[in-house]
């Protein structure tokens, strides 16, 4: 009989921003299982709950899994497979195993590769997906700007995603949001004005939120040029009107 | 001297996906107000707490404030001053006052205009943003479709945008999400089919989540001008590509 697989989000990194059935499926788990990028590193989504840890009576035992941060294929789905195993043989043992995820599993995350691995292999697996507080509306509440309101449409841009789609979807939307890091701002201020944004748009720049490190800048879009946070853990929104000024 | 401010976010309508940070505002808040759109019906972030106050000893005073869904900005203008002005009253008798909003405080949320209201007329005012789980992860969560990964481009646009509008987001982003009910299926297939998106695009469609009434239908884009669910608390999530075929 196999155990039950619960993706739990476990929010930007404030262990504040964890939810109460977050905080229940890790207090109760058998097995935690955290990824992290490489072997010397800390899992950033365990040292999100580290203080809730600390708290508990019995703590789970806790499984770190490396998710390579690599653009190679085949040696993505290699770590995949063998995380995936790791975590079979654990749900074999009848054991509850949360993998915990920063942010929501469902919104660019480990987890989604996890589940579909794992699903694939035994389609009648006991899932269930708790969802978090995503990195975005984290950045937007720590500096004050609000993503939409009203009829606005928004979109969410890997900072990877090239110019002329950045481009085409600038022109239709009210709110860019950059996630997963922010590079080559100067192309990038050149690539919203040519859009449609302005000089005076209103934007925000959220270097690692929940972290430390926590750094914002906001301006608007003119000053983009000279900021200098470019960092895998920053987040920009940028907004082609400010709504006071209507 | 004035009170404090804390506009906090609820989550979906689950009282387990209310943060811990949440938590702890409400429970430690000298007033709570709840937004609702009409003076005869309960609030849904309201709704979200009670079972969470029902736990605490000494219940805040609550506050319901009604506002309005409607388009006309003189009405809507009127209701946030007036409720602006509500809570100004309590914010000048020192009082620590927590805005609960479902979701996010700044997606698409009454406490934008609220925030700025206020804001305008005491720019001094000491403002904290409690971030939530917005109703998309938590529609993706439920339906186990995961809204992105790797560096795929999102959108979210409400149920009221053109189709127009829609064509053109869509043939440039990997995921849609739709949300504030949705409208006119047919029309929407159609659009999204002449945006790059197939018949056999993924779909989900979440009615209520977090709330009793909740409903999930899943297929991929074909079943979608078959389906009756049309309400305000309605999510749609379609994916161009179902990524375990590639």
């Amino acid at each position: 009989m196999l155990g039950k697989l619960i993706g739990v989000g476990v929010g930007p990194g404030d262990p504040g921003l964890v939810t109460l059935k977050a905080y229940e499926a890790i207090r109760t788990a058998d097995v935690i299982c955290a990824p992290k990028a490489r072997p010397e590193k800390t899992s950033m989504a365990l040292e999100a709950v580290k203080p809730l840890l600390k708290r508990m009576e019995g703590f789970p035992e806790v499984l770190e899994l490396v998710f390579p941060m690599v653009k190679d294929k085949l040696m993505l789905e290699r770590a995949w497979r063998k995380n995936a195993e790791t975590i079979i043989a654990e749900l074999k043992k009848g054991k509850t195993v949360v993998f915990i995820t920063l942010g929501d599993p469902m919104f660019y995350s480990t987890f989604i590769y996890v589940y579909r691995s794992i699903v694939e292999a035994y389609p009648e697996l006991n899932v269930e997906v708790v969802p978090g507080v995503t990195s975005m509306t984290a950045c937007a509440a720590a500096s004050k700007m609000p993503i939409a309101e009203a009829d606005d449409a928004v979109a969410v841009l890997p900072a990877s995603l090239d110019s002329a789609k950045v481009y085409e979807i600038a022109r239709h939307v009210d709110t860019l949001i950059f996630i997963k890091g922010v590079k080559n701002l100067s192309v990038l201020t050149e690539t919203l004005l040519k859009g449609g944004f302005t000089a005076d748009s209103p934007i925000v720049m959220v270097k690692k939120h929940g972290g430390l490190a926590e750094e914002i800048k906001a301006g608007t879009l003119k000053d983009l040029r000279s900021w200098r946070v470019e960092d895998y853990f920053s987040t920009i929104i940028v907004k082609k009107r400010a709504k006071n000024a209507e």
